[in-house]
């Protein structure tokens, strides 16, 4: 294990301790909620979202207490859009992470419940917050701004609407990977900066906005180069439904140019501030090259 | 007009306009998506949440341009969780107040979207109001926990589960009705008493469950009594699918006892407050004679 492999294993242990005691505790009725939640939640995935935002956290010198909340608030917005997004009536996908998706196991009404009822848990933790002062509140907005209907929600319904295409635009993929993607990527690593007062705000959103296309971009090639095993999902699924992908744009060697700019400019962004980097240059080079 | 429509309408018309107003300042893209949350909002209905609010807020002297947004904000959620329940794989409704349901106009996939859309900006609207102090805070975490997993969430799932037992059970009538129906109408009245620094906390929160229980077996009588004329959705079907209804449980009559009685409930708490009850009392028997 790589020392950056080291460090991501335990930012991402330490969350999923979070998410345990999250699981433990929740105890909702009827029983078939409470596992169907449980189930997405602990169907596993990279939990870049969290790491990244400890880890931005500690760039800035922010007591990783403070963020326990606002990263698990995160997580299970990514995760009800995961739920959202794999219902037969949007990506129509039966895999997520090598298992069921949540509704081949518990059926597309209670996978549309247990999406709505992480959505809504997320904030009634994110209020929970709230009473702490006004940059948790700030902070707590924010998360909720980027998942809404001016981030994720319009990312979504951009690519629900453009879905059948017969040709790609390149505003409207940019429009999409921004929202549906980037957004809760900017939210992961400005929360810490609220925090903070505000520190390197304007920077971390232009990272965090980066970080998301590059993501989203080996994501496109990952669905053409990838395979199952390692994806946990299905395979050129996105490119045969001639969905919206930078490779089906650009093809896949100009992806691969856009991805290393992506790469050069966040690590550009991350040169600017002062304290150790490393991590976060690292994360992003891990993005890049990651196989699943 | 009797005095108690009047008042009524005129609360209603102060809400509506300020849904308009927010409905005029969405302006989220893609136009669909915008589209259809405006439909969902703007089909009407009794407005009976922001109207209880507003209702009780004026006999606690609260300033109602406090309530506004929560108002908002609960109405929002209402409306998410009709579009969710209209869903094919939920209660499957092709018709919401005499027009055709959110996913019979845009696809089931933008009414997952809309939903999911209408939620998180509920949510947004109040992460606003949590800057103006802590009583802020928790009016708006009252809402997002009678809205959640422990809320309403636990009923339609509950509802959901039942849906084709042969036999019904009363606890679990119970728990339909107290989480699917009451929690919404117990924040619509709480939150002004939270405002108030917990004015009749109780006293209210006893009388939005029971107005909730009222409202729901009324709503169960209609669907057996009322027509489609009137309702503006399809009539017998809950019966006829052997959903779990009062009138299933209990037969037309004893329900009909039982809203009495819930009726007689409602007014008692009532009687028990300080200052002029009279709208709020004619407001219990309006949801009693209802025939829509």
């Amino acid at each position: 294990m790589t020392e950056f492999e080291l460090n991501y294993e335990n930012l991402k242990k330490s969350f999923d301790g979070i998410l345990d005691s999250f699981c433990a505790g929740l105890d909702c009725k009827p029983e078939i909620l409470n596992d169907s939640l449980i189930y997405s939640l602990r169907l596993g995935g990279k939990r870049i979202r969290p790491v990244l935002m400890f880890a931005v956290g500690k760039l800035l010198g922010l007591d990783s207490q403070k963020l326990k909340n606002f990263a698990l608030a995160l997580e299970l917005i990514h995760t009800y859009s995961l739920i959202h997004d794999d219902l037969p009536e949007m990506d129509n996908d039966d895999f997520r992470r090598g298992k069921p998706s949540n509704h081949k196991v518990y059926g597309t009404g209670n996978a549309v419940l247990a999406g709505d009822g992480l959505l809504n848990t997320a904030y009634s933790v994110l209020f929970g917050e709230c009473f702490n002062g006004s940059e948790y509140v700030s902070a707590a907005k924010y998360i909720c701004d980027c998942a809404g209907i001016k981030g994720m929600i319009a990312g979504q319904s951009a690519d629900l609407l453009h879905q059948n295409d017969s040709e790609i635009d390149e505003d409207v993929l940019d429009f999409i990977y921004e929202n549906k993607t980037s957004k809760l990527i900017m939210a992961a690593v400005v929360v810490p900066s609220i925090l903070c007062g505000g520190k390197y705000y304007s920077e971390l959103k232009l990272f965090g906005r980066d970080l998301g296309f590059l993501f989203q971009i080996t994501d496109d090639i990952l669905d053409v180069e990838g395979n199952f095993e390692n994806l946990g999902k299905s395979v050129g699924k996105d490119s045969a439904e001639g969905k919206y992908t930078s490779v089906r744009l650009y093809g896949l060697d100009k992806s691969n140019v856009k991805a290393d700019l992506l790469c050069e400019r966040c690590v550009k962004i991350l040169e600017s501030f002062n304290g150790n980097t490393e991590f976060l240059k690292d994360l992003v080079n891990f993005v890049r090259q990651r196989i699943n």
